[in-house]
């Protein structure tokens, strides 16, 4: 019984033309992981020993940053007859505790000196490496609501996501006053930050529900964009360059609160795959709802994962690119040049009510005008080939602030 | 806002005089992982490199080997009117798949070459690493009533797991006529591996409950023993030698069948922890519950995680280890010299019917002896001064058959 470590050459299926630049362009980021040399090695490694800075006084981490392997997101709601001076408080203990966890240190002491001192830090991450952990904090409509003292203080879009064709929406999977959001490449790293978030916000929030999500370990065998379990590469045409965020991501209006200028708008969706179904599918199917092929991911108009989609194309007088297809109707060409910061996360919460596997897409999106996206799924929600496939199931949108620089804290300005 | 990589000697807070052990002893056992240089290098790095190989003729991969940091484990149910010939054909169809999946390749086509076919592997983990996949197969004991002609074909020692103290069990969390264990270092190649599994039993077996484990992914700043969610070091007096996986976990017995000897028996409870309440109690509370301290994870009666506990140690007239500390009631010492093979996973499922955090441990023990580990828990579950932080919710136990050889399939014998 011996272990057989295999290279990285042997079944590099995916050559992927243009695949240099996916990845390539994300280091120049800003907010790009450090190059890693494990990770460029034919070994395919998966490097734990990066930390991400909290205070860039410019946007915050977890948005443009490479996505990590694991997710914890969580929504919470605010204990009614807080304060916004509680708020304050929280929101500056949260920072420093976000800043800590980031560097991979513990928030206070794990194992207090005294006898009957009650444990800071709740210990499972104590002599972890930071793992690229990412904290990033998100605030809902509601916040902004008569409750706490910030009502007409909120960012000038935020307003709740309307209906939208198609939502099979569960209230508890929607909404939330506030939303914290943990990336690591370790899952411990993760669960741990949110854990000593909360426990830091007891007594003045609750959870009001949460998503665990998870992407591929390796990035070593070629695969550069990685693929959602209906086994589809996902991401080939998302946002990758410091233009594009900056055209798109990144709130710039002079009319949004100070906090708000450098930061973004969070809309999240918990979308539900029927993947038996799915699977039970020909490839023909499956390759004319996305509008591209499985194994390369190649537009079916191209070659290439990383060619145009040629949506004029024709074969047999019929569109090779079916125009209901999920590639045609979300395509920036097809949306008056539209564009999404797209960072979502496979999930699987086991099975569902019918006893079959549970999965999906948890669907992060960050963008400079929360419109865009409702634009976007207004249309896909009604005629998306893939529809007969998934349900979208949870919605929620968040105003995420800039980043605070050193001595600062998260949306300080809100408080006066 | 830059990354900002950090070293490994920085904060290297646990120095574990017998740390080196532990980690050493286990690459000495069968089926121990490549040394990987990636692993033991400051950058603190996960190899995904790895494969295993199915066919050890030996052991079945999973019980030994080093623990991956994701599990997806997963009980089923045979359908009624399924026939041994069925099963059979089965086992084998699952055998040859897991020996495939376990070098990282798909079974069978990801892209059939005719638009009509239906992709014979759903496609998520097409491009990536092995990730140090292992697939274990467990038979319950119902599998061996007089549904599918093989009653009386069962291991000797296979009988339900009888109610133990303090047992809240829940119908839904246990038993099973069978079990699929995937380990592996990606989480998303271990859900693809159960989910091609479930997939070739189609019409055959039906999910009966489900599991999503992990463990920390960084083991470089050295920590050697892994915590759970209590924040609890976990396994520092686990089998470590190949002499003790001799004498506790491989069945040996003559009078077993023949694809039982070099098998195992396989424990599961599922448990789960109060860690808000945990959470707020003191550390001179923690430290008795347990018997160790935090931080190191020494016994109160020394002073290095790895002393050997001395449990008849007295101050001040009292029990420096109470005789009720988790450590005193599972110690071999106090247990007639017996020991288990304890591989466990942290799992949390999001909120818990409170809306407070859940969060617990997927408790795996092999074992040569079932009743090794029901001795145990009848004590534990009894007085064990953890009990008033976990319960045990879920309950089941396998039949881990040998590895086959090359040609051959897992429990081939049993189909006569």
């Amino acid at each position: 019984m011996s272990a057989e470590p295999r290279g990285f050459s042997r079944r590099r299926l995916i050559a992927g033309a243009g695949g240099g630049a996916v990845v390539g362009a994300a280091v120049g980021f800003a907010g790009g992981r450090a190059a890693s040399p494990a990770q460029a090695s034919a070994s395919d490694a998966l490097d734990l020993s990066t930390a991400y800075d909290f205070y860039t006084g410019d946007h915050q981490v977890g948005i443009a940053t490479p996505p990590q392997r694991h997710l914890v997101f969580m929504s919470l709601d605010v204990v009614e007859g807080t304060t916004a001076e509680q708020l304050k408080v929280l929101f500056a203990r949260w920072s420093a505790a976000m800043a800590t966890m980031m560097k991979g240190d513990p928030v206070g002491s794990v194992e207090p000196s005294r006898a009957n001192g009650v444990p800071q830090d709740t210990g499972e991450a104590y002599d972890l490496s930071p793992a690229s952990l990412t904290l990033t904090l998100g605030l809902g409509p509601t916040l902004f609501d008569d409750r706490f003292g910030l009502a007409g203080k909120g960012p000038r879009l935020l307003e709740e996501i309307p209906r939208l064709p198609g939502d099979e929406l569960q209230a508890e999977l929607c909404g939330g006053d506030l939303a914290l959001q943990a990336c690591a490449d370790d899952p411990q790293v993760a669960y741990h930050a949110i854990r000593g978030l909360t426990r830091i916000g007891r007594g003045l929030v609750t959870t009001r529900w949460t998503v665990l999500g998870f992407g591929r370990a390796s990035a070593g065998k070629g695969q550069k964009t990685p693929r959602n379990l209906m086994g589809l590469k996902d991401g080939t045409r998302n946002i990758k360059t410091d233009e594009e965020l900056d055209e798109f991501v990144w709130v710039t209006d002079p009319d949004e609160p100070a906090w708000m200028r450098g930061g973004s708008y969070l809309v999240t969706r918990k979308i539900n795959m029927d993947i038996e179904v799915w699977d039970g599918t020909t490839v023909e199917t499956q390759h004319a709802t996305i509008g591209r092929d499985k194994g390369e991911g190649a537009p079916l108009s191209g070659e290439k994962e990383f060619d145009t989609p040629d949506f004029k194309a024709v074969r047999h007088g019929e569109p090779v690119i079916d125009p209901t297809s999920h590639v045609a109707l979300a395509a920036s060409e097809n949306n008056g040049g539209a564009k999404i910061l797209r960072r979502g996360y496979n999930f699987t919460d086991g099975l569902n009510s019918l006893g079959q596997l549970d999965a999906g897409l948890f669907f992060i999106a960050f963008q400079k005008d929360p419109e865009t996206f409702v634009d976007l799924q207004r249309k896909l929600g009604r005629v998306d080939l893939l529809n007969e496939y998934i349900a979208h199931v949870g919605s929620a949108i968040f105003a995420v602030p800039r980043a605070p620089r050193s001595g600062h804290f998260l949306a300080q300005e809100l408080f006066g």
